[in-house]
């Protein structure tokens, strides 16, 4: 499975790599995100491996849905992470694929097709970059902490006065990234990510990376990240920074 | 002297590439702004060079102070542009190389020495970037703008809600980036960069490489940028986009 999610990857990174700094047209999806034919074809890709040789398997991709919805094992795609950053050439997107079992991330890969970055995580191992293992770095109090989300615009006004409660408290704030920031966690580059509106193919691969770093990953309440959490996320390195960062947060589940 | 500034970028790479995700200290400057081993040797490779070969020129450099303050010759280094994203991994900083004839920025080199990307700006050329001529694009009105700034936090509370006038109407707004920003808006991925407390050693390489692409860039009274302008600086990629955004920045120079 992890030779077969790195397929996936490099499948996806062909493509992206003949798109990328080159002229093409960006749609806006019904949420005001934007899309492109890089995307697509990246996961169409992805899509014909798995048809190929998991005819069976679940696929939920960002861009053309959801096959086989009750199988036991599903494989999550979101071909271009950032595709903010891909569309205005900056090489900190990334190709995204994780496993599920019954809802739960068990294999996650981030890819970085023009840098060459690949991050493997998988449930009961150590995490790799670029085939050195990584770990997460000691941050026991979040006045030390360097902190990362992708946009200030991604969170709601109460969700982004408590991501302001941490933001107070840290050493140093940095935007931008996508799931670049979740693998410099895991690598002890940084201390904690804080995003809000994640959806299932943005967050699922990030947690067996991190989680194999010696990191966590959360909801905004603690609970693990499953197929049904409500996109609030934390991430962190140190048991103490995530705490009190937590705590900070303060908000109970959604329903 | 173009050579001779890739001289300088390529020794500054060859420091950095050294230093790049490895565990280093990182101390903090009276401003709070992060530096590292890595910024002061990369610095010191690009002096040893201008003092053996150019000794009567000045030199203004972020991390090492100011040399010759009187030559009609300048060369201004920043020799980590984005440190916070150099110590956390993220290869979107840059080295920067400016040239200044009295003052005023006659060529500028913008050099990512882990992606491999090196724009060069040289006044009454057209710039390039990795050896290709680069344009700006059109963008005739902010409403079909991607904008860029480094942080909501660069801003002063005045600053902002500037800035926000100009956020709150564009298509798009992207966080992050620093130096490589302007160089994108150069090869025409962006439309508009706007910042405030910007420093000579920030801004001086990237005006020659945005005006070299067609684009215009000034501070926030439309002026043009030298080493005396205080520090707030838009970048836009055609007139229409520019006057726009300038109206809604909306104000007069400091002093």
């Amino acid at each position: 499975m992890i030779d077969l999610a790195c397929r996936l990857a490099d499948a996806a990174g062909t493509v992206i790599r003949r798109y990328y700094r080159t002229p093409f047209s960006v749609d806006d999806k019904p949420d005001n995100s934007p899309v492109t034919i890089a995307d697509r074809e990246a996961e169409t890709a992805i899509r014909s491996i798995l048809a190929a040789e998991r005819p069976d398997d679940g696929v939920v991709g960002e861009e053309h849905g959801t096959t086989n919805p009750d199988a036991d094992w599903t494989w999550v795609i979101d071909p271009i992470d950032g595709t903010k950053s891909f569309i205005t050439g900056r090489p900190v997107f990334g190709t995204l694929v994780a496993l599920l079992h019954k809802g739960v991330p068990v294999l996650g890969v981030i890819d970085q097709p023009i840098v060459g970055d690949r991050w493997i995580g998988v449930a009961g191992r150590q995490t790799t970059l670029n085939g050195k293992p990584i770990s997460v770095r000691p941050c026991p109090t979040i006045g030390r902490a360097t902190l990362n989300t992708t946009s200030p615009d991604l969170f709601g006004q109460h969700d982004f006065t408590a991501f302001r409660r941490v933001a107070d408290e840290v050493k140093l704030t940095m935007y931008g990234g996508d799931c670049y920031a979740y693998g410099l966690l895991a690598a002890g580059f940084v201390d904690l990510v804080i995003e809000a509106g994640l959806k299932l193919y943005d967050y699922a691969a990030l947690v067996p990376v991190v989680q194999g770093a010696g990191g966590i990953m959360t909801d905004w309440a603690g609970l693990p990240l499953n197929r049904d959490s409500d996109g609030r996320v934390i991430a962190a390195g140190d048991v103490g920074g995530y705490t009190e960062a937590l705590r900070r947060l303060g908000v109970m589940p959604i329903g």
